[in-house]
């Protein structure tokens, strides 16, 4: 591993000139930090975080941007963000973007004054992609494709489909409904999911039809109505798979319209919140890594923000299933959670 | 109402002056922007708000502490909240106290070297009252007591309280457990629900004991624990009143082990929340007006900021019941909701 005197007798300079360097702190000539800044990026050296950050940081910002802070999936990504984040050294910034569907060209224009160091994009994009691709400053997509040379994080859409497609089918469900937008609005990556899950349940020859709706607001009510007009429009649904607040309501509209869960009814829910564990009967979720998904995000825009090449356009982490009682597999063959 | 008109008059200048000087936006000598600015102070004049906050402000950004982003309570202030300081041109700086004890000198310091032009604090603090009573800056409370003269927002609790304790005594309880921190660990005034609710509820000759933890996390697991440690200890309760998550928990608790809701156990939730609306049963709620403590930090801060002063130091906003069906009042002599 490269250390500090590597650097030093590279840049021809003393360790505490490096030290000072990284720091921020004491004075040294503009050509020798320069120097100093060449050879640690030659030798790919690794310093302190705080410290590096001290150096390369402007404003110590970083934004993040969401659709809707009090949506469970959201809150929980930007209180593991903030977490990461402040152990790098900067203060997070939020957007709720479900509120301000102008704020693009605001935070991109913030990014250029350097009012903040970094953004970290969870929100729907209208900007065309050439805005993104030439913008050179540190960006990155959670989630969301903002252009070809913007790095991307997301959990393993295709990977979450196939978990959930299966379950179903183990299930013995005959006519599924996938529940909310299934249409690419927003970029995301994890719409990918809902084609997979199609593919592989009609490949068995089980039907599955989509109930295509954006709801208005995160809202009880936005997605207790989509599940009750799905359910008087198709009242012979026997596996229902949405986000978890789709399953939450379809688990609810279930119990009281006196709908056997798991008999009659199947239900999976994507995501996997926190607050999914408090409803019962357990519902099967399949669970996006968020602690993960939040520290990857930070780990990229801060190394972006320190100059460093990111080679890796695309990080996918892991998904997987936890299995509760909305569906019935064949708990003999299959572990509780795989 | 006074007029632009008015306050050039008043200071010996043009309208288009005192626009330049509200602007911060075009030439304006020093001497005469500092008597436009007390023309206006002493007119109380009341500009458009985006161009009063350029003016006054310095960074722009406004930070809220709060203990967890990711708790439904608290997502859903700081969403609210974030919306409404967009509205007055603010940007939202996040702090999550609770993987962070040690955030509050340094907030402090942000606010004296004016990185941030204000702070809504709604986590606990550990300073003494006189390191905030002398601190001259914008800082308010948000249900925390900080010092006698920081102002401090909050629902009006004690009626939280004793909604709840009439609710439990109509429903007929006879063994009542409040679940949760009952000790004024964190300088709120919603621990003052507590006592209040005790004390109607013994004055009615029913017990009324006290189950005190303070959650080591917003997890589902510590507050199911707190439930089922408390079942165990005191299995003849008959009622149970407790904040969302806990009472989330109590409901779970008692659909699993066949405990019959509302016939043999009532349950009340505190903060009303978004994500209570899932569950089913209905859990009967006391619901804190959490877009209006939002709406009201917001207001109080961007006021102070342009150096108004409060003269009103504790604003507290009114709190409602939202009976569901695991209390079982006289529902003949009560509306559904009052």
């Amino acid at each position: 591993m490269t250390t500090i005197h590597d650097v030093a007798r590279h840049a021809g300079v003393g360790a505490a000139t490096v030290s000072r360097v990284l720091s921020g702190k004491g004075y040294v000539k503009l050509e020798t930090r320069e120097r100093v800044m060449q050879s640690i990026r030659k030798l790919n050296y690794t310093p302190n975080e705080m410290a590096r950050n001290l150096y390369f940081r402007k404003s110590g910002i970083i934004a993040v941007i969401v659709p809707d802070l009090s949506h469970p999936f959201f809150s929980e990504v930007v209180n593991a963000i903030e977490a990461a984040l402040r152990e790098e050294g900067y203060q997070t910034m939020v957007c709720n973007s479900f509120s301000d569907r102008n704020y693009e060209l605001r935070y991109l224009e913030m990014l250029k004054r350097q009012q903040v160091d970094g953004i970290i994009f969870g929100a729907h994009t209208s900007l065309a992609s050439e805005q993104y691709r030439n913008l050179e400053r540190p960006v990155i997509g959670l989630d969301r494709r903002l252009a070809d040379n913007i790095p991307i994080i997301a959990a393993d859409h295709e990977e979450g489909g196939r978990l959930a497609a299966e379950e179903m089918l183990r299930s013995g469900c005959k006519k599924i409904i996938q529940l909310g937008d299934i249409e690419d609005s927003v970029a995301t990556l994890s719409i990918r999911r809902h084609a997979v899950f199609r593919e592989i349940v009609e490949e068995a020859g089980i039907s599955c039809l989509s109930y295509p709706k954006h709801p208005e607001n995160y809202t009880f009510d936005a997605f207790y109505e989509t599940a009750a007009c799905m359910f008087a429009e198709y009242p012979d649904t026997d596996g229902v798979f949405g986000t978890d607040l789709y399953a939450a309501a379809a688990l609810r509209y279930a119990l009281e319209h006196g709908i056997r869960v798991p008999e009659d009814l199947k239900i999976i829910g994507y995501d996997g919140t926190e607050m999914m564990r408090f409803l019962y009967p357990d519902i099967t979720l399949i669970s996006q890594p968020i602690e993960d998904l939040a520290k990857e995000s930070v780990r990229m825009i801060t190394e972006m923000i320190r100059g460093k090449e990111i080679p890796q356009k695309r990080v996918v982490l892991p998904i997987t299933l936890r299995r509760g009682s909305t569906t019935a597999g064949d708990r003999n063959a299959a572990a509780d959670s795989i």
